[in-house]
């Protein structure tokens, strides 16, 4: 189905980029963008870049257990997108962490951007 | 934050009403509405109530972590919601499993109905 496709497409290029250089991510939030790290909430490219490069670990890697996407029915002529995101993530020397993260993209200059990023480690204690 | 308040008032409507019965869930669903349950897509009102209700245990309860919403910035006036959950459900006797849910809703007739719902429980192995 198309949706996974663009779904796991996106998850493939946020993850790797997330890793190697977050600096690089502001190509995907824009000024409309929301992102809510942990209850903290951030809206517009600045502010979001600027709180993702300042987490404070040096190595990250995410290990993707599940990648679920959705068309939003009557949004952008059908082309916006919903995702949620399964994993585990490692960061410096730390046990590795599971988490979930849910996008929604929508289309953009023949490509898409984060309208929404919400971002939750799996803790329930 | 608005937005805040009108996921933690779905949330309450939604989980408990999943206990009582399941097929009041009908109310929230369009037929323009998608749902992923543990991977399997559904599409519409009938089909996803029917998913719904025949879902094999008897009793269920979720116990909510946490809720997380943001408007979708340039959709439905800004009244468009994007919410992310993060819980423990346990059904009938079995252990509490943790589980993650995404919704997006939206506003119609003066309340919202759930364009997007993604449900996981959190097994990475």
């Amino acid at each position: 189905m198309a949706f996974q496709e663009m779904g796991k497409a996106f998850v493939g290029f946020y993850y790797p980029a997330f890793a190697e250089d977050r600096a690089k991510l502001a190509d995907v939030y824009t000024d409309q963008s929301c992102m809510t790290f942990e209850g903290a909430q951030f809206q517009g490219k600045q502010p979001i870049v600027d709180k993702l490069t300042s987490l404070p670990f040096k190595k990250v890697n995410h290990q993707i257990t599940t990648v679920d996407s959705q068309p939003i029915i009557g949004v952008d002529d059908n082309q916006a997108c919903c995702v949620m995101v399964t994993g585990q993530l490692k960061t410096d020397d730390d046990p590795p962490h599971s988490f979930h993260q849910t996008f929604v993209l929508r289309p953009a200059n023949g490509s898409f951007v984060v309208a929404n990023d919400i971002f939750r480690l799996a803790l329930h204690n």
